[in-house]
């Protein structure tokens, strides 16, 4: 599963967007994202603090109604989230949820009573696990919380917090030694991450993203938060794909390589 | 570590050189993949089937006189092994030896005698076995009985054996989850394999090879015979280990950076 990260108030370009109700830049964004892949069209309006919630509403109308695309809802804010879950039809995702959240209760309502997929961040409250045993217990203790809850395992989609190799040397390898336990434990489950953060603070920061990708995708990510405008990063997600036997024939690759996909 | 593949007879720019004995040639391509990174320089003459122990016999002299680089004897002939080994001063790698083969007794004796590193094939004599399971106990059977024949852990290099994504769906998935286990339960011993296999009969080889590289380094993987030429790839190599902590405050992937080696 791809969610296409580009529709975020954080962003230098979407923010005057989303300010000024720019409505057709916006759907533009969003629609390049449904051409290039993206299965979910994430929404984000955190820099709004105050009106996040009357903003989000918008957004999730303006995508709603004029692209079919699922929405992923990308708020920790629960009235926020129940503003806007009742007019989405299509399938939908909340971002996030986690252990340490005073939100926790509230955002699993919603997740249940609107039968949301739910991204689940390893995090207990502390700071990020640093080993593998002591991440892998925080998501494994937030995945049966969630069964345990209700929430069907297919809509699960643990993020098992991705940090910067130039900040913490060991932050991929925990990463995906943390994934492929919980993988293994927990087969039905899936697990996704933004990877952007993986190469904060290095040069060739898009290599670098790819190379993770190819290697998280080895260890049994399945889900993506990236810019699927990135025609290479789209063309490392099938590759992969295709490499770690999930391509039947090799079809989707030799799909996109006829598109031109691999030409940059 | 990195063997590097380019001095070998089946190559169509090798053959002649070889043929007509043209020792600065070979020099030159040896040289640059020295200084492109290469630990040890494989050297092949396996399609001079008659004359191969005198061909191997002259590469070894003139690259182990002029070079002080390491040398990879890639030939499955014991008595080619034996002529060239007596010429090497530096560390050496016998390219290898397999479980099925008439010449294990001999080959190993060869390797015990000469401290060499042996590169050992997933093999039993029948076919690659295509289960994580099959090729999972000939690894292990295999290093058990190269471990108990005194060859030390650290000597010992396994190649799981590429296959084709391409011909078989599941070739690099099952490669890589036996690399995990065998390296879980064998954690001294290396790990060894030829990439491009991996891509045969697809269109854009060597991105794929690149992003296969990335998933075997994520999964226990450590060396490769490959064209360290090849500056994309060795990029990929270094941004690897440093996404999987063995690369300490990144300072390889940077150095590398300011030679321009991620320009391309």
């Amino acid at each position: 599963m791809i969610i296409g990260e580009l529709i975020n108030s954080s962003r230098k370009a979407i923010k005057p967007l989303v300010e000024n109700y720019d409505g057709e830049a916006l759907l533009q964004i969003a629609r390049a994202e449904v051409e290039a892949g993206a299965d979910f069209i994430d929404l984000n309006c955190g820099t709004f603090v105050k009106d996040e919630p009357e903003r989000l509403v918008w957004l999730t109308k303006l995508i709603s109604e004029e692209l079919s695309a699922p929405i992923c809802l990308d708020s920790p804010n629960p009235a926020a989230l129940k503003a806007a879950l009742p007019l989405i039809q299509t399938p939908v995702v909340i971002n996030s949820i986690s252990a340490e959240s005073k939100r926790y209760q509230e955002i699993l309502s919603l997740a249940l009573e609107y039968g949301a997929k739910l991204i689940a961040l390893c995090l207990d409250g502390k700071a990020v696990p640093q080993t593998v045993d002591d991440r892998y217990a925080v998501g494994a203790k937030l995945i049966e919380d969630l069964v345990h809850a209700g929430v069907a395992s297919d809509n699960i989609y643990v993020d098992p917090l991705v940090e910067p190799v130039s900040v913490v040397q060991t932050g991929g390898q925990v990463l995906l030694e943390t994934v492929r336990r919980l993988h293994q434990a927990y087969p039905e489950v899936h697990f996704i991450c933004g990877l952007s953060n993986i190469s904060f603070g290095l040069p060739n920061r898009k290599l670098i993203n790819r190379y993770f990708l190819a290697q998280t995708i080895g260890a049994g990510m399945d889900s993506f938060i990236l810019d699927p405008t990135d025609r290479a990063l789209m063309g490392c997600y099938l590759a992969s794909r295709m490499l770690t036997g999930q391509d039947k024939f090799c079809t989707q690759y030799l799909k996109a390589n006829r598109r031109g996909l691999f030409n940059d």
